[in-house]
């Protein structure tokens, strides 16, 4: 499973190098479909990753305000910060959790951990193909999204 | 894994659905990013997944050929044959398979069995991601891309 974590945060990461080329109105203007932006994409992302993997671990939901994630340092710090835990969580993942079952805070519905973590890995990766589409239409080549040979280790 | 596969498949037959109220020129209109056309994107995403199902089973390489697969029906078909034949392959699937090596025929690289597969997943993914975004710039609500909570079952 970690894999996949490890496979997004270096195409994420790859996402705010090259976020570095725009201006910051390029990163907040508004776009179609998705979360409307570059910028809050990112975040949202990182929003959403945190909060089910707190989630998971019967942590309570720290709810992001987006209004003071205005530039892509402050995303980026955010998702640094928040992975150290989640990879720290991650480590001790095994087959055996699959099937324990998280009463989630902001709606009381339960999951299996083993449907939550794919959901969180799954809504990454879809969001970044909507960035790939947004790059092209900037008239910029967007980061690769290939997990082959990306030197990602088995876990 | 194959929840991962039974996502995709569950999402891409929604999308096949979808894809219904559309005409043959929105299918086939040129569109920025990706496979730039939605009708290809779904072809592309089957071509991509039988092509390294079988190069995991020393099977050889079907080739395809794009100007065949004109009709939404013609893509729907082989998406279905094929899938066929790799949900049968997947119920094989253990983790003992991961690190196992596929020699992939069509440009002689080594790969694990376990990155070709999540490869396979993420592809199908991100490319789903970029149908998203011109779904609105048709001004249509796409096909939802959650995972949670379609009654996948852990396997």
């Amino acid at each position: 499973m970690l894999m996949f974590f490890q496979y997004n945060w270096q195409v994420r990461n790859e996402w705010f190098e090259w976020c570095k080329e725009l201006s910051a109105n390029e990163l907040k203007e508004k776009r179609i479909g998705g979360v409307e932006n570059i910028l809050n994409t990112l975040l949202h992302i990182v929003d959403v990753e945190t909060s089910w993997i707190r989630a998971i671990q019967n942590k309570r939901d720290y709810v992001i305000n987006f209004d003071e994630y205005t530039t892509l340092e402050k995303v980026k710090d955010l998702s640094d910060l928040n992975r150290r835990e989640i990879e720290e969580y991650l480590l001790t993942w095994s087959a055996e959790i699959e099937n324990e079952i998280t009463v989630v805070p902001w709606s009381g519905d339960q999951f299996t951990k083993g449907e939550i973590v794919r959901h969180v890995i799954a809504h990454e990766i879809h969001h970044i193909g909507q960035l790939s589409v947004w790059a092209r239409e900037l008239d910029r080549t967007p980061v690769s999204a290939s997990l082959i040979d990306r030197g990602l280790l088995r876990k």
